[in-house]
């Protein structure tokens, strides 16, 4: 070990290199819960690609894993550190390197923190568009090897739709960069979209070309309240039946909306078992249209009370109680976020199930989620100095994934597998699409030293 | 090869195997000029998945090379035979086998043509955006694999922006499964989007999941005569730069328009250099202001003529004229369409490089395009008995993606690589990525069996 450390302190410079292990305690958890990580023997600060491609070098080398890291947002422990490996974080590459708003796209290091980029090309009338509610303290970096979401992918796609190219560090130190700086292009494999989502395993990304969209209108807003979660999920089925276009559309059930009460004294109405937030940014009259629709349609389906924001400021007041959702319900207990992602459909079916499993294990779960997408985060709260309860919090965690799978969803909608969900992806995806990871994991890393036993078990 | 050929015969029913020579003949070619073929010692018909994995098998075991082929509507020859191979046709797989209006996806066979399965989901008030110009006889398993892009996809985006999952057999007979039924996943890698646009090479696509969405409002329609193509160019920067929305921002040029006058006596204005069309569907006032925007955006940037359609049909004739471009410049004699994608804001630098270079080289070049997207289709046209002549097209068409290159642009924006245009990826991507490509096409395809050749070099 003693050896590696000499070479990455020759090949690197003093401030790219923590070896202290107060300072490294830091790097060695992302924000999952239940996730096991090792100490790491050094953390790399990479400033430029340079430094990734020396520092995974002498990995390659010496035969030591290598964990990449962003900002540590991640709730799936996919940044966690192993024992003995070399973190690579990238939180120092943080420099916005270019933006063309008539090619709309912008040229980025990893470490850029997804609203900093955000604002950055707002400035110029363009939109980035994925909006993780973690937006103020991930990075763009964590986006890409995540994938992420936010709340207007149901109208703009999730991360990978606006990845143009990639530059990556390969296992052996060589740099790829994939995909192009033009609106379309299939010049081969499409390596970028592989590469988005693969938390890490694959490759390093040193940098990203990615698209940009004109700047929206100002959001019109309103909100509905239900006496059941199931006759919420109803009105959703009715609303994306009807083919309004919405910019945003969240749901927050009965546990959810106590707790936003009473963390944050909005008022809500406590008689509520569900309560939808809906957004147009058609702007005008047309936005306006939307949202009366909207509003129609919920009251058409049983909602007890609508809210059609008069301004912006009273919409964001209303958008602030689903912003709240998650920090008031970890004023609870501890929380386990699950990130079930159903076929629109069986909406209500999921709420359904998931009522009835808190019952059963006698847990508590907030339900909130990107009702417009079908993504749901049902979030198990409970005290992890009683036994049994954490048992049942865990039991209630899997169960969620399981009551998706049934309905024909997917365990993981934009939080990604990490090691929180590796033994639940093959549950998912089946043998063969596992041997084809395997397959491909083999052949860009060979040494299986990228992040090793993230996603897919080595 | 007849051990082969008994074997087939044994795995297969008749009606799904072809070995008579002349109805092989047909199974040859795709539409790409210049691009060899070999004769297939069968041609498989297959009905069902189960026939391609049958095929797949008996191939593996023997050794024997696999291509597998849609409608042949392909234009750079990434279906041709290879002498010696096994066809496997997936034109008969064409089924529509399920349409969900709430979950707004659509389960079909590979066999399907593009516009019957719009139809088909139009008429369920769903809309499934990919529109290559050969929509009426290309089919769904050709868009998949070579990742078709259309008309309308300066709004909405590619064919891979539309994939949810697929059902793959790969090369050594088993059944893959990808993706999802949910509108957002990141389960594992993104196993999907590296299928789509890999022109058969990693796995044969015997049944895809397309996401859909609502039908859009009635288009507006305009269209903009310029005395230059580099004014032309130049109004498309600065309608890009306004924002406007626009689901359709096509070009064509000089003689584009004097071949499309001739051959549909259309009276288009013959002393334009460059023609725009452009269309709006956002429907309503907001689509007649956006069309009003770009005519005025056109005025402002020396437009001689704007042409605003009253009407749905006098819109579809002036789309018309776009649509008819390139059978209007196959009566000039043969042609060879190129596919080269620039960012927008070098447009017309590229149109400017390309008519200077047709006059360098004395050859006719019609250039006409997706302006909206930067991806243009420069084609060229000549007498191909005249030897000199059919030398310097050769000459052009490699001219007009060199200097697609040197504009950072891409050698193919939606047409695909295939045979046609191997040489020149490993000019765009470069050594790493060739390594890269090679890599997984043997981690996928270890006996080099599924389309050898084609994309990237064996």
């Amino acid at each position: 070990m003693s050896e590696v450390l000499e070479e990455l302190r020759r090949v690197l410079p003093p401030e790219a290199l923590v070896t202290d292990p107060d300072r490294m305690e830091s790097y060695r958890y992302d924000r999952a819960m239940f996730c096991p990580a090792g100490m790491p023997i050094a953390v790399v600060l990479a400033r430029e690609t340079a430094h990734v491609q020396a520092a995974v070098k002498v990995a390659a080398a010496a035969g030591v894993p290598v964990v990449p890291q962003g900002a540590r947002s991640g709730l799936s422990g996919a940044a966690n550190a192993l024992e003995g490996c070399i973190v690579i974080s990238l939180e120092k590459m943080d420099k916005i390197l270019a933006i063309e708003p008539i090619d709309r796209y912008v040229v980025t290091q990893p470490g850029v923190f997804n609203a900093v980029l955000s604002r950055a090309v707002a400035e110029q009338g363009l939109f980035y568009p994925p909006d993780p509610s973690s937006w103020e303290f991930c990075s763009i970096g964590g986006n890409l090897s995540t994938n992420s979401g936010g709340l207007c992918c149901v109208k703009y796609g999730v991360t990978t739709d606006y990845v143009l190219g990639l530059e990556v560090v390969l296992a052996d130190g060589r740099i790829l960069r994939t995909g192009r700086k033009t609106v379309k292009g299939v010049a081969g494999y499409d390596l970028t979209k592989l590469l988005v989502g693969s938390e890490g395993t694959l490759g390093i990304i040193t940098e990203a070309t990615l698209a940009l969209r004109p700047e929206t209108a100002r959001p019109r807003t309103m909100a509905a309240l239900f006496s059941s979660g199931v006759a919420a999920g109803e009105a959703i089925v009715e609303i994306i039946r009807s083919g309004v276009s919405l910019s945003l559309l969240e749901i927050m059930d009965r546990t959810t909306i106590a707790a936003v009460n009473s963390y944050k004294r909005m008022d809500l109405p406590t008689e509520a078992a569900a309560m939808l937030i809906a957004q147009s940014d058609a702007g005008g009259e047309a936005g306006a249209a939307d949202v009366a629709a909207v509003a129609k349609l919920c009251r058409d389906n049983g909602a007890i009370e609508c809210i059609e924001a008069d301004d912006p400021a009273e919409g964001e007041l209303l958008l602030e109680a689903r912003r709240a959702a998650l920090v008031a319900l970890d004023q609870l207990g501890t929380t386990m976020i699950d990130d079930v992602c159903v076929p629109r459909s069986r909406l209500a079916d999921f709420i359904g199930a998931v009522e009835a499993l808190a019952t059963e294990l006698d847990i508590t779960v907030g339900v909130l989620g990107h009702a417009g997408d079908g993504n749901m985060h049902p979030t198990v709260v409970f005290d992890p100095t009683d036994p049994g309860q954490a048992d049942r919090a865990q039991q209630a965690f899997d169960r969620i994934m399981e009551v998706g799978l049934e309905l024909g969803g997917t365990i993981t909608g934009e939080h990604g597998v990490g090691v929180l969900k590796r033994a639940w992806l093959a549950e998912e995806i089946g043998p063969v699409a596992v041997d084809v990871h395997r397959a491909i994991k083999a052949a860009l890393d060979p040494q299986n030293l990228l992040n090793p036993g993230k996603v897919v078990e080595s």
